[in-house]
């Protein structure tokens, strides 16, 4: 459905600083990864989905992902519910993070560019400088990404 | 995609008990509605997807909600991860519940047929006289959902 030309189509003016990520038109129809939860003072819920690309590669298990996989974190500040208060929900929208895999575009960051949007803005540059060294530091194993598929 | 139709298609052999629900076809490509969490000592990581009727629903605020509408919430042990112990993530899947919407089928249960189903088998009877009771105690304000659409 969505791959590397759906992130030519961007959805606001902005483009993240150093890797040249935009938002992808269309992620919040495109198919689950996982949810995850962010501890305090983050506090968040998270919710991952990928392009067609990338939940192909999930369900097969294709690790490196091929070019053309795009993922995105949505997050929200986790808040009780307000009709059952042992649960929690999200709440307000706090960034959506995107990563795009180009083996060719961005062969010093794993083949990976990132982009962090704050209301639909990208972050700054410093920002921006933290993304591949934590992903490199902790999920080298696994193509440089965080979130594993949920069955 | 996939409406009441995708209903009669049983993924396992079993219809929840009262209501007669089965586990929808390929509910696991549907788009989200929501992540959830709930507290210990169900302590689980939790998704709504819906299906095309339900998603059209929430983002055109259709309460009550249309026949048709198929919800479904997955849920996982909440685990930390291990490659970034300040998130948590999706651990074993628990349950996986469905609500099902259809005037004439369930009239007296505010339109909806429920069903909680373990490892694709649906549970006991007790269990699922329990489903509208906490939805019409707690949830009667949203046409008995409690899920809101994250934007």
């Amino acid at each position: 459905m969505a791959g590397l030309a759906a992130v030519a189509v961007r959805a606001d003016d902005g483009a993240s600083p150093i890797f040249g990520v935009t938002l992808p038109a269309g992620y919040r129809d495109w198919r689950l990864v996982a949810p995850a939860l962010e501890a305090p003072p983050l506090d968040e819920i998270r919710a991952v989905v990928g392009n067609d690309t990338a939940i192909d590669a999930y369900r097969g298990g294709t690790v490196p992902f091929p070019d053309g996989t795009v993922l995105v974190k949505l997050a929200w500040k986790r808040v009780p519910s307000p009709a059952f208060p042992p649960a929690a929900i999200p709440g307000a929208p706090t960034t959506v993070q995107v990563m795009v895999k180009d083996s060719a575009r961005w062969p010093e960051t794993g083949g990976w560019g990132f982009g962090r949007f704050v209301g639909g803005r990208p972050v700054d540059e410093a920002q921006h400088e933290t993304c591949f060294a934590c992903h490199e530091a902790r999920a080298k194993d696994h193509d440089f990404v965080f979130t594993r598929y949920a069955p």
